[in-house]
């Protein structure tokens, strides 16, 4: 498709630096996506003329702080094509929003004997919440098996998900195999045996559309950070009767709607959950970058990303001694993807490919169930975003290559 | 003092502006103090240069992020005295940071029949957190009262200070009276029956220097907002063998050491608590917060803070019918003044100050046990930072006479 890469570039300089005195490929979206200068502008202009705390005073800065910072609860509401604004919970990241479910709808909901279906795939903030959770309950945490490919096993999904299950929590998009789960049929399946389901769309909100209705998600948690905003601010999306019946877990001021010496009460949802000054200029900034994907379209960016990767997975595979992990029709994921290189640690993999000007992560990716299960310690893994183009997907095949060369002694002409 | 009151206020561009056609006095700096050029240059410069995960790369810009986030954390233990960067925790705000003490290490050692002491002026996040531990360890929440004056009964705190105590909690600088506590003299009563010291920094750190070893607090939370650092940036002090000892009460991504399906192991302090990306900007800017205020000394601050409340104080108290809250005596204070004027609604007031350029806060304050004891629902309240000056004082003094002619139908010649 014809995409505007150079303009869009231009909003990224970061983008324009050398690293290693090579050409940087920055390849590491799934952790953290570049931040674009409308963003930047947004925070500075905040602080330059608007800052102030929100919902505390009665004076002109204040109130303009709080139509800003409500008014980008309004766009994430828009955004995620919630019902209401008020279904919108500023968190700091899309790990806080699950933890904030996991104890303060979890604790109501799943009792002794209770189950909690997670898929083997998850992160370890979509993991470990619920088996803590479990653990306080006296709860069983079960697991969805995936197939060879990464994708999760329905049939696994739909014997583990049973009358017992009271939540099912899993991610929109993998970010370990790039993975794009059923996440509609889940919602069917958990809602047919009365449970929840949540969903961390922390790989998903840069990449492609999302619509919590249409998805029919109890919950839906990401970060802003991961989507071109300031680092800090996180969202929880729920519906509102859940909203209304879960607990706030942070107690302090803004959350409160009368105090004694031994009682207190609550305003209701979102404020609620929202104690002390939050993070109003990450909330503003994450209203920016979300005006700033939106002027390109999600639907787009999807598109642009998967003909990236159309153009990496083929190639990739087609490398000798390279081990890829997930699915190979690039039509099943989103812009992550994992490899491996026979006979080379990924940590030897990244340091070598970051001598390139390549930035790629190597890890865990917080999914050790998941690396124990592909029987791997770690593996290397690249994701792209609305600013990569063809230039970084060939100077990662090419790095690959000479990193093989390097570590492993083999000559290119025999590749 | 000689104060470089010029070259400070242009680091703040905000102030230049006119508010309703008048002069900006912003003079409420308890609530958020405004944020200088350096900070939001920092923040500029790690976004177009750095910007990346922290703790989670091999390469360079990661590595870069995670040096410049761990720098800042060094940066907040020098400025505290901390012993070691270990022993400082990010958060979002204060208020987390107390949650934090009251479920991580609250939980573990008040339980039932045991006490809890707190002030009757703490903040609600100073407050509520105790209030809901000890409902659910069965505990008892005491109250140290206050003299006419706004200051610590300390016979009351002695009376209250019993071995049933197991955490003692106040704040160094009281947000509405601005009373200066004697924190040392309470984490001695404290630590004699074998309780811990909680103390909220919020209303101390921008205005005088804080050495924790010194206090000898076991605890110690602030903000970053309220010293010109970006919001969503908190800090909890924690001596090491408390902090050991303390559970995490989010779980996720970076604060783990191994996972499997059904365990979890955690990483030692500082970051078992850090689960999921944390507002990595937050910090680098609250680093250059600290650095600027250093720049000046938090010495120097106080002395000049105190030199505007000493103009400030008796011009308020010798104002026919206005009440002053707290103590009368500048040298007991911080830079905070709680008033009323009789006959008018504190939020009539603030507003009517907002017509003249006036920013300052009108409400409960977070604080509504202490309103009741003030038998008030609600004061005005004004607050200084650094970049005040002589005519914000005398801006404030001239509106709040203005306000009572204009509501009051008072004449000036009368007063």
């Amino acid at each position: 498709m014809s995409w505007p890469i150079n303009e869009i570039r231009a909003d990224f300089p970061i983008l324009d630096q050398r690293i290693n005195e090579e050409r940087l490929a920055y390849l590491d979206n799934a952790a953290t996506m570049q931040s674009p200068l409308p963003v930047t502008r947004a925070v500075d202009a905040y602080y330059a003329t608007t800052h102030s705390n929100v919902h505390r005073g009665v004076y002109t800065l204040s109130n303009q702080a709080t139509a800003a910072y409500e008014g980008a609860r309004q766009k994430v509401a828009t955004f995620l094509n919630a019902a209401s604004a008020n279904d919108i919970v500023f968190t700091r990241s899309t790990t806080e929003s699950l933890n904030l479910v996991a104890c303060g709808f979890g604790d109501l909901v799943v009792h002794a004997g209770d189950e909690i279906v997670i898929s083997v795939a998850e992160h370890h903030s979509n993991l470990i919440p619920w088996q803590q959770l479990a653990a306080r309950a006296g709860a069983t945490l079960k697991y969805i098996e995936l197939k060879t490919d990464g994708t999760f096993d329905m049939t696994s999904a739909a014997a583990q998900i049973t009358s017992k299950t009271k939540i099912v929590a899993v991610a929109q998009v993998g970010n370990v195999m790039g993975a794009i789960n059923p996440v509609t049929a889940l919602a069917q399946m958990a809602h047919q045996v009365g449970a929840y389901l949540v969903v961390d769309g922390a790989q998903a909100v840069s990449h492609l559309p999302v619509d919590v209705q249409q998805l029919d998600a109890d919950f839906y948690a990401f970060s802003g950070h991961k989507m071109g905003a300031p680092t800090g601010i996180g969202v929880l999306y729920g519906k509102p009767a859940l909203l209304e019946q879960m607990d706030p877990v942070q107690y302090g001021g803004e959350m409160i709607s009368q105090v004694t010496r031994t009682t207190a009460t609550w305003k209701a949802a979102p404020l609620k959950f929202e104690a002390g000054t939050p993070n109003i200029s990450g909330a503003i900034g994450l209203g920016a970058a979300i005006d700033y994907l939106q002027q390109y379209g999600l639907a787009n960016i999807q598109t642009y990303e998967h003909e990236l990767m159309a153009s990496l997975l083929p190639q990739l595979l087609a490398l000798p001694g390279v081990t890829v992990y997930g699915p190979t029709d690039p039509a099943l994921r989103g812009g992550v993807v994992a490899f491996n290189i026979d006979g080379l640690h990924p940590h030897d993999a990244a340091t070598g490919l970051d001598l390139l000007g390549v930035e790629v992560r190597a890890g865990h990716h917080c999914a050790q169930p998941l690396m124990q299960d592909l029987g791997v310690s770690a593996t290397a893994r690249a994701s792209v975003a609305l600013y990569n183009n063809q230039t970084d997907i060939d100077q990662l095949i090419d790095g690959i290559k000479q990193v093989k060369e390097f570590f492993l002694h083999e000559s290119r002409s025999n590749e």
